[in-house]
């Protein structure tokens, strides 16, 4: 099985995109012709899917969206990763982190049954509660490292042994990296810690929300997150791609502000190539 | 309304118990007469409440066991919930924690929707990732402080200030108090430090896994544990009790076990009273 990280890379390199697609679709934000219901929410994902499958190289789903669905949230959950192609890496945003046998049955649930290619974890409990889902090599597993909300500082810059508790988790999580499919969450809101980050896990894929409606800067999270490369930073865009047009247009409008960001980024990334 | 720290005493005071029954109910660990289904882990939940209500003063219920039963999850956990007796306190734990907006629709979920009692959160995140679950002060939140799990030593002790982590947790839990409805978790698996932890936040509620199968020690729990009033610890058993029996007296034994379980530890709590 290949590692998650060099099937990232080449996803990276064969579409010429670090874009990732938040689809944080939040039913009350429909466009209104489309039904404020499950289905409504199915609907409007597949549509954005089929609209930008060839710019992006990662679609994350934030899992509070579909809990949010109630009784539903699961099958439309399921529905749209299920039409999501195989070209593309499959992220679940549910932030996860339990004692080992619970985290065993998250994983189950993610990793297999939804078969998403990639997750993101709490680093607060420690190795064994995300060990479960680091086992494949194949699943990407993206750790808390430093958020782009305000309550990042409440903790995560606390100076343990003369560090932020933030390079902390990077050490742990290098260490536990044996099957080269680690990864670091990493907020666009601190674009100097960004570029720190990045220096202290120099080939460690970094996903990176928070640039739009949080405020991040793009091409600072693209010249500070890239490795060597110019590869290995998932640049998240939520909002404001698949809320660009809130008309009948809506998939074209997010086509057309996902193919700006994509190659906003591919100039800024491109002198490193 | 209540605060929930305030119903919490009540509800221990009425019913002379600190007993939390876990339902973390396995799909695979049912009675071999229960059908191995959603509607199987339903009809196991209900016999085991109805068997035993009268002796708990709260139940918890793991989401990562229901989110294990994929599409129809939702609604066993949704049912469960429903079948609990307002006199005794539904606890969700999902140890959330996500930026506002994610963390806005888990809290709406489970706090409105489900009409959980209380909550789990992880703290890595900050205020903001929690303040939509601690907002209304009927609603309980239990920050995850020093876990019960071996992985619980891979961040949690660092030093920060020359105390650990878990410390630096507890100063914040406590200044984010202002509504009365915040606690912790913390693991039965250590006893040394619980007792230290009671002795940092006398009186929030602590919310104490790790007892029987995990390995932890009841008296030294529940002395350690409980405030001067022998009261606030929310001692919680989860496989030794739903488990008791595999066979078709499985609710019966769960009474025996939970029976004997809250009288060991009144037995311990008492000279406190």
């Amino acid at each position: 099985m290949t590692p998650f990280t060099d099937r990232l890379r080449s996803v990276q390199l064969a579409r010429q995109s670090l874009l990732c697609i938040g689809l944080d679709t939040d039913v009350t934000r429909l466009p209104s012709h489309l039904p404020r219901t499950p289905e409504g929410v199915l609907e409007f994902n597949k549509r954005i899917i089929d609209a930008t499958h060839d710019l992006a190289c990662a679609y994350k789903l934030n899992l509070a969206f579909y809990e949010a669905l109630g009784e539903q949230g699961w099958s439309v959950l399921n529905a749209t990763r299920r039409h999501l192609p195989a070209s593309v890496i499959a992220i679940a945003d549910g932030k996860r982190g339990d004692i080992g046998s619970s985290s065993e049955l998250y994983a189950r649930s993610l990793v297999q049954e939804l078969a998403f290619d990639a997750s993101t974890v709490h680093p607060y409990m420690g190795r064994d509660s995300l060990e479960p889902f680091f086992r494949s090599p194949g699943h990407g597993v993206f750790v808390l490292t430093l958020t782009s909300n305000t309550g990042a500082r409440d903790l995560q810059y606390l100076k343990t042994g003369g560090k932020p508790l933030y390079e902390a988790v990077i050490a742990r999580v290098k260490r536990w990296n044996t099957n080269h499919n680690l990864g670091l969450v990493a907020g666009a809101t601190r674009p100097a810690q960004l570029k720190r980050i990045r220096s202290l896990a120099p080939q460690l894929p970094l996903l990176i929300p928070g640039v739009g409606a949080q405020g991040g800067d793009l091409k600072r999270a693209v010249l500070n997150g890239c490795n060597r490369e110019g590869l290995l930073a998932i640049i998240n865009a939520g909002r404001n791609v698949i809320y660009a047009s809130g008309g009948t247009d809506f998939a074209e409008a997010a086509r057309q502000a996902a193919t700006t960001m994509r190659d906003q980024i591919n100039q800024v990334r491109s002198p490193q190539r």
